[in-house]
C-alpha cells in the first residue's frame, strides 16, 4: 500500500487506523490484532476513567509490541440547566419502565479525567495520542510533544483542520459526513458541517500542510484508493473493524450493521446530546419529538446511560446506540487480519487497473 | 481520461457530464461548449415549455455537431392545498414589499409539459435524455428507446438506482449529498438519503449492472481519479461549470460561489418546497422558521418564482438561489474549454502518482 511520511516516522506498515471507538468496542484484543497486523490500533478512551485507561493501555501493550494509540475525548464546559435536565428525565423514565430500571435520575457527571489520562498517556509511553471534540491546550500539547508522542486531531471542516494545525497537531484526520459515531465538530455543530469526504478531503489538504487522514464511509480498497486520489495520505476506518471478530461491539450491533442498507442511517443527538451518526430504531424515533429539549453533552449522556446498558444487557436494540456509518452493505464479520489483507490486496489489485 | 463503453456508445472523448442546471444557467454556450470540448454538454430543460425546449435544442445543435443530452424533470403529483398556500404567501409578502413587487398571489403552475418534451426531443433527435425527480412511466421509456436515444436516470440511494435500471435507463448518475441544487431522491425525501459519494458510490456499484456516474462535489482531477476508484465509470459536475465564462447564472452567483467557504453550504426547501444545497443567505435563514409551512415543490416554486426573478435583475442576493456543491473552494472562473483540458492534463499528471 502506498507509502509516506508519517507511517514512516511511526513504524507502521499501511495507512490504515482503526477508528477509536469508545463505549467497549475498542478492546485490547481489536487494538492489539490491528496493529499486529501492520494498521494503527486505537484505544477509544473518551469514557474510561483513569485506572481503566491505564488499564488497557497495559492490556494492549502485553498484546502488541507494535505502535498503537489512544483517543481522548477533550472536554467542553457546557452549562448545566436543572429545568432541562428534569424535564428530559421525565421524557426518559417510561424507556426505565419497560426495561425494569430503577425510576430514580441518574448521577448527572460533567467531571473530565482528561487531564489524568495525559499523565497517564506520557507515564506509560503511548506512541501516538488523538483528540476528539476539540483540541488540547498550548501547555498540555507541550507536555505531550516533550514526551514524543506523534499527535492527531480531528477536523469536520477546513477551519477545524486550520486550528488542529496551528495547536501542534502532527496529522488531521478529516471526518466526512459518511462517519459513523459521533460527529467531531467542536467549533459549530450545525448541519453545514456535514461535509462529505469528496468535498471536504480536498478541500483540507488545499489549506493546511500536515498530513490528512480520511475517515467517513470507507470500507474496502475503493475507499482507500479514493481517498489517496483526493490527497489524502492514509485513512481511519471505524464501521469496517467493528463488525469485525475481535470488536467487544453488542452482537446485536454487529448483526444490526451487517443487515442494513445505507438509507437506515441517521444522525441523531438522541443519545448523548452530540450528533452521531447510526442505525435508526424506536429510541431514535421516538426521541425525535423531543429535539428541541435535549441537553448537551455530556448531561445527555449520563441520563441515558442507564437504558442503553440495560438494553444491552436485555439484548433489546430498541434502545441502543447502534453506531454504522454510510456504508453498512459493504460490512463483513472477519477476523482483523483477514480484513487488512483483503484491504491490501484489494489495493494492489486495483491498483493496476487505474 | 479512462475509457468504457457508455462513453464509447455515445462518440464522447471523455467521461465528463456536464450537470443540467436548470432556470437559465446551462445556456446554449455552455451545453456546446462542453460537447466541443469534448464532454457531454446537458440542457437543462426543467423549467422550460415546448416552446422553449424545441428553440434550446435547435441553438446548441447550431454550435456543436458532438453529441449532446438533455434533463427533464418527471412531474410529481402533489395535492394543492389551498390554506398551505394562502399562509405561505403571507409569509412572502414582505419580501415582494421590499422588492416593489405586485403584492398578488403569483399563478401557481402545476401543469406539466413533460410529454411534450419528450415529443420535441424524439423529432429533434437528441441523442441523450436524462432524468429528476422520478423515472418515466414504460411507455415513455419504450418511446424513447425506439428512437435510440440513450437514457440515464437520476438516484440518490441504492434502491433508486435499482429502480432506474428496472426501468431501462442505460446509465445511473448517482447523486452524493455533497451535490448543488436540488436532490434528485424521488422515493424518500429525508435526511436518510443524504449519502455522502464515498459511502454512495460503491453500494450502488455493487447492486446493478448498469454504468453508473458519480455526481455532487466533484470539481477537479482528484475527484473523477476518486470517482474511478470508487467504482464510477464517469462523473457529473455542477459547480465547476457553473462558475465557467458560457455559463448562464447570474453574475453575483458566480462571485457568491467563487469566494465561499464549504461551511456556508446548506439544505434548503425554503425556494422551491423541495431540498437544494445552496449558499446561505437571507431568504434562507428568515424562511426557516416557517418549515412546516413550506408547500411541497413545484408550488413552492411557483410562489417564490416572482421573488427570485426580481432580486436577480436588482442584484440583490438576498433572494436569489446561489445554488453550490460543498466544494466551492475548488471553484473557478475558466472558460469550459480551459477547465476540460485542466481536468484531463491533472487526471494524466495525478494517473501516474498512484
Amino acid at each position: 500500500m502506498f507509502h509516506n511520511n508519517w507511517i514512516e516516522t511511526l513504524h507502521i506498515d499501511y495507512p490504515i487506523i482503526q477508528a477509536p471507538m469508545a463505549g467497549g468496542i475498542t478492546t485490547p484484543e481489536l487494538v492489539a490484532a490491528v496493529s499486529n497486523a501492520g494498521g494503527l490500533g486505537m484505544i477509544g478512551a473518551g469514557y474510561l476513567n483513569a485506572e481503566q485507561t491505564r488499564k488497557i493501555i497495559r492490556e494492549v501493550k502485553s498484546l502488541t509490541s507494535n505502535p498503537f494509540g489512544i483517543n481522548l475525548f477533550v472536554p467542553e464546559k457546557n452549562a448545566v440547566d436543572e429545568v432541562e435536565i428534569l424535564k428530559m428525565n421525565t421524557h426518559l423514565q417510561k424507556y426505565r419502565e419497560e426495561l425494569n430500571l430503577p425510576m430514580e435520575m441518574p448521577t448527572i457527571s460533567n467531571n473530565s479525567v482528561f487531564e489524568e489520562q495525559v499523565r497517564i498517556i506520557i507515564e506509560e509511553g503511548v506512541p501516538i495520542c488523538t483528540f476528539t471534540f476539540g483540541l488540547p491546550t498550548e501547555p498540555i500539547v507541550k507536555q505531550l510533544k516533550e514526551a514524543n508522542i506523534f499527535l492527531m486531531g480531528t477536523a469536520t471542516t477546513v477551519k477545524e483542520a486550520q486550528y488542529g494545525e496551528k495547536a501542534g497537531m502532527d496529522v488531521i484526520v478529516a471526518q466526512g459526513s459518511e462517519a459513523g459515531g459521533h460527529r467531531g465538530t467542536f467549533l459549530e455543530d450545525t448541519e453545514s458541517s456535514m461535509i462529505g469526504l469528496i468535498s471536504l478531503i480536498p478541500q483540507v489538504v488545499d489549506q493546511v500542510n500536515i498530513p490528512v487522514i480520511a475517515g467517513g464511509g470507507i470500507m474496502d480498497e475503493r475507499g482507500i484508493m479514493a481517498a489517496r486520489c483526493l490527497g489524502a495520505q492514509g485513512v481511519q476506518m471505524g464501521t469496517a473493524f467493528l463488525t469485525c471478530v475481535e470488536s467487544g461491539a453488542h452482537e446485536l450491533h454487529k448483526e444490526a450493521i451487517l443487515k442494513a442498507s445505507e438509507e437506515e442511517i441517521v444522525v441523531t443527538a438522541a443519545f448523548s446530546g452530540k450528533n452521531a451518526r447510526g442505525i435508526n430504531n424506536r429510541f431514535i424515533k421516538e426521541m425525535s419529538v423531543y429535539e428541541g429539549d435535549i441537553p448537551s453533552y455530556p448531561v445527555q449522556n449520563s441520563l441515558t446511560k442507564d437504558i442503553r446498558k440495560a438494553a444491552g444487557e436485555q439484548n433489546n436494540p430498541n434502545f441502543m446506540s447502534l453506531w454504522s456509518g454510510q456504508s453498512p452493505r459493504l460490512s463483513k464479520n472477519k477476523t482483523v487480519s483477514e480484513l487488512i489483507q483483503g484491504l491490501v490486496d484489494g489495493y494492489n489489485r486495483i491498483k493496476g487497473t487505474i
